[in-house]
Order: C-alpha cells, then sequence, then structure tokens
C-alpha cells in the first residue's frame, strides 16, 4: 500500500524531464546544486550555463527566479549553511556563542565558503543590486537569527537588559568579517574565544 | 642674513618648473592635492591625468611613484586623515577611545572618505596587488597605532594585563568597518558608545 501510494509521485520526484515537478522542489534541488558547488569549488566557476547543465533546469527559469549570479550563488550558499550555522541554545549563552562563532570560522577559513562572501561583500561595494540582495538573502537574516539568540540570553538574565544586542553583532560576526576583509591578523581559535570572553567579562582589571 | 640664506631655496621650493624641488617636496604637495581631492569629491573622479595636471608632475613620476591608482588614493588619504585620525593619550582610555572612534565615524560617515575605503576594501577582495597595498599603506599603520595606544593603557592599569589589544581592535574599528561594509544597521554616536562601553565594562549584569 505504501509502495503503491508513494511510488509514481516518488519516482515523478526524482526523474528529469518525465513531467512536471513542482517549483519549490526543483528550486530546492538547483540551490542544493549551488551550494555544494561553491564550498567545494568556489564562486569562479559558478555559471547559470553549468548549473543549468547539472540541474536539467532551463537557463530561462534559473534567469527568472535569480535575476543575476550574485542572487542565485547567495541563495544558494544561504541554503548549503544554515544548518552549519545555526544558532544553538543550551541555555548558555557563553558556550552557545563559542559553537557557533567557532562554526562560523570554520566555514569561513576552512571552505571556499569564506571567499564567497568576502568577493560578495566585496563587488556589493561597488555594485547597488548585489548589496540589496546581500542584505535581502543573506545578512539581514543572520543577524535576525543572532539577534534572537541574544535576546533569549537577555530574558534568561545572562546579558544585561540595557545593552543593545545588535552592536554585539557587530563585535562578534562583525570582527571575523573584519579579519577576513582586511587579513594584517588571521582568525583563530584563540580569536574567536577572546571575542566571547571580552564581551561578558569587559576587559577591566576587577 | 635670513633672507640671503633661506630666499633662493625657499622661492624655488615654492615655484613650478624653475629648476629641481627636493622629491619629498614633490611628494608631500601631490599627496596633499590626492588627499583634499578625496575628501571633497571621491575616488571616481581621481585619474593620474587629473593629479598630474593639479600637481604639476609629470605623469610618468607619478607612476614610478604609485604604480596604481590604488595606491596613489590610499597614500593621500593616509595623509589627508592622519591629524584627524591621531590616538590621543589623556590618560583615560575610556574618553580617549570615544574621540578617535567619533573622529573616525565622522570621517567614514559625513566625508567621502569613507566611499574611498569601502571601494578599496571591496576592490581589494579580488586584486592582490591592491590589498597588499592596502594592508602595507593603511591598515597595518592604523592597527599598529590603535595597539600601541590600547597598550599603553594596559600600562596604566586599565585594561587587564591578559588582554589581546589586538582583538579589541577588530571589536572597535572593525566593528564600525562591519556597518560600514554591511549597512544593515547605521553608525550612530550611540553605536560608537556601545562599542566601548561593551568592551571596558563587560555585557554580563553585575
Amino acid at each position: 500500500m505504501v509502495n503503491k501510494a508513494n511510488g509514481p509521485a516518488a519516482r515523478e520526484g526524482t526523474g528529469r524531464g518525465r513531467g512536471r515537478r513542482p517549483a519549490d522542489e526543483v528550486r530546492a534541488d538547483v540551490l542544493r546544486t549551488v551550494g555544494e558547488l561553491l564550498l567545494t569549488e568556489g564562486i569562479a566557476d559558478l555559471t547559470f550555463e553549468r548549473v543549468a547543465r547539472t540541474s536539467g533546469v532551463s537557463k530561462t527559469t534559473l534567469y527568472k527566479w535569480w535575476p543575476s549570479k550574485g542572487a542565485l550563488a547567495l541563495d544558494g550558499y544561504v541554503h548549503a549553511v544554515q544548518e552549519t550555522l545555526a544558532f544553538p541554545d543550551t541555555a548558555d549563552i557563553r558556550a552557545d556563542l563559542l559553537t557557533q562563532l567557532r562554526a562560523f570560522a570554520h566555514v569561513m577559513t576552512e571552505t571556499p565558503g569564506g571567499r564567497v562572501l568576502t568577493e560578495l561583500i566585496g563587488e556589493s561595494q561597488t555594485d547597488q543590486d548585489l548589496a540589496t540582495a546581500y542584505r535581502e538573502v543573506y545578512s539581514s537574516h543572520r543577524r535576525r537569527l543572532a539577534v534572537e539568540r541574544l535576546h533569549r540570553a537577555q530574558e534568561q538574565g545572562q546579558i544585561r537588559a540595557d545593552i543593545d544586542v545588535q552592536v554585539l553583532v557587530d563585535q562578534l560576526w562583525g570582527a571575523v568579517y573584519h579579519r577576513l576583509l582586511i587579513p594584517d591578523e588571521p582568525v583563530t581559535d584563540a580569536f574567536v574565544t577572546a571575542l566571547v570572553g571580552n564581551l561578558l567579562d569587559g576587559v577591566r582589571p576587577a
């Protein structure tokens, strides 16, 4: 019975060129393809041509959904990293920030993902459309997730109520971006640990 | 006597095309011209052609000293802002950081200087020569000045001895760059004040 009910739909879902699949499913497939490509090879070899070939989706459809390579790359990147870069909540803000920031630093320094982001940020300094896409598809979304976790820490009494947690986003993740974009100093585990300690404990003598 | 000793040299120093002036003096003149141009008009209209015309120095000489527009812009920018962005030392690290960061935020948000830097940082993501020039001419020098001031605060017992002050550079100036490069949130005076307070006081409840 299970086979009968799921069989044809399941086959239709995986086969290509055998009738129409739901658009959501096709989109998710494309984003998976793009995300894998970005995290293994980087952005240089990402072309609509290649994504069309690999995913079996026409270039016309791809351009309809993602008007530029930057938009396609960002959306693929977001989908590729959303689980790795989730914000854990074990009710211990120090431990959770360290976990998340270490995962973030790993993606940024050990996979081509870091290069993808710094190049997109770079290009967005002179490309207004890309800057808008970057904020809408990626950065404002990531900022919101971070702020939500920091607000819960405030509710749990681990961060003072008078602190504007938006500023902490710039002093944690923003500080990492600073070292990636202007690499005078490296992103190390000691750096990540110090970012969290400096803010939670303060740097003045006791 | 004074006139006789200084007269001819002084006249030679200010006149153009009246014999050779010392190279250092000519260089300083060019950098002043470039710096003024950058802080009033931005980088878009900066060309070797125009700098040659304004400063009366041949393009050949300009190219010899600064092999690219990026290198020329950076050097001019450094000279234009070095006094405004000096690191004061009144023996009060909180007050001095606020003074310096406010001057920095002003240059970055109220003059074309901010755009100059963010565009150069942007371009340096894909231009290795510019990235090297940026670090050598600008960022590593600015970082060193900040670190020197923070080290003096450590010696004066205002910052704990176990703190790696390099990290504070990323959590103060780097946090400002983050808002400039990815403008999800604005650079305001409240932001600058919070940057300093969060680090000196910590964000945990007392």
